[in-house]
């Protein structure tokens, strides 16, 4: 019955990605807490890095002067 | 006062059917718990079915073998 | 397979009236969006009235208030 | 370590207005509970005015009547 | 940089199981998405079996129910 | 007509740090956007520190560490 959402930077991950994400995170539950995979629900939201902020700055400007 | 999020797969839903939800989910808190329906605010999420899993599969799988 | 999360203040919100919201929540979404009911999941969050806030005053300021 | 969700229609914010957002809630918890702003994370979402009610109503129609 | 934010029914998981689901969905991120273990963020929300909702019902009744 | 929700660590946070908070926050949403501050909302989630991890360990172990 466990509810996950994971959010990432909107940075191109692939279909695959997401699948290996979403089979990932279920089966952790079951091997760590025993949940029920069959009720497990995973939600993954892609955010731009211009509405992301860390340490009080945008992603968009932390990845520009990194580059 | 109440604030109320429901996620939803991004299947077409129409801008009459988010009205109703709204509408609907604000009456509700009135009649279960006599919230003030003035300051309810309701967000809907429409999330693509490659970022929604279930049962450790995305909806897309799930929905592509249900046919 | 819709996900809800609702968010009150903690008020001595009772489990039958809790039942209700959970019930008739997950019945809303199949009468506007004809939703599956057996895979909605709905979280009610209860929030003390420190933790809240509105017009940039916390909820048992506003409440005091009130009074 | 603070993490920080902003909700808001959408509605043209721009990428300067999110910036100064950012920074300015990092450094309202560096300010109110000295907390630490490397560690400090925000994210924005913009939501839709269809997608966003208050008082069972979709923004959308409350900007409508209120021209 | 993702943030993961995990909602399971209050059950009495220990620290334990909780630092192991922490570091595996950590180190998942990682495997899958590349993603710096170093400034992703996880919490775990526990939740009262009144307050979850599975088709309708309380999971409080669901495993009365189920005995 | 923002949301805004707070996560921090539960560490003692006080009434009167959180009214400085949830005012601040209101305030940077005029001051940034020009939102209206009446139909501003802000909940705060303290979360106790063997649920929030950082770099896959929990705060609980990262403090018991750095002591």
């Amino acid at each position: 019955m466990p509810f996950v959402n994971i959010r990432i930077t909107r940075d191109g991950a692939t279909a695959e990605q997401k699948k290996a994400l979403i089979e990932g995170v279920t089966q952790l539950l079951v091997d760590t807490l025993n949940k029920n995979p069959a009720t497990t629900t995973v939600i993954i939201d892609e955010v731009d890095t211009d509405n992301w902020g860390v340490g009080g700055r945008t992603v968009t400007d932390l990845r520009s002067e990194a580059k």
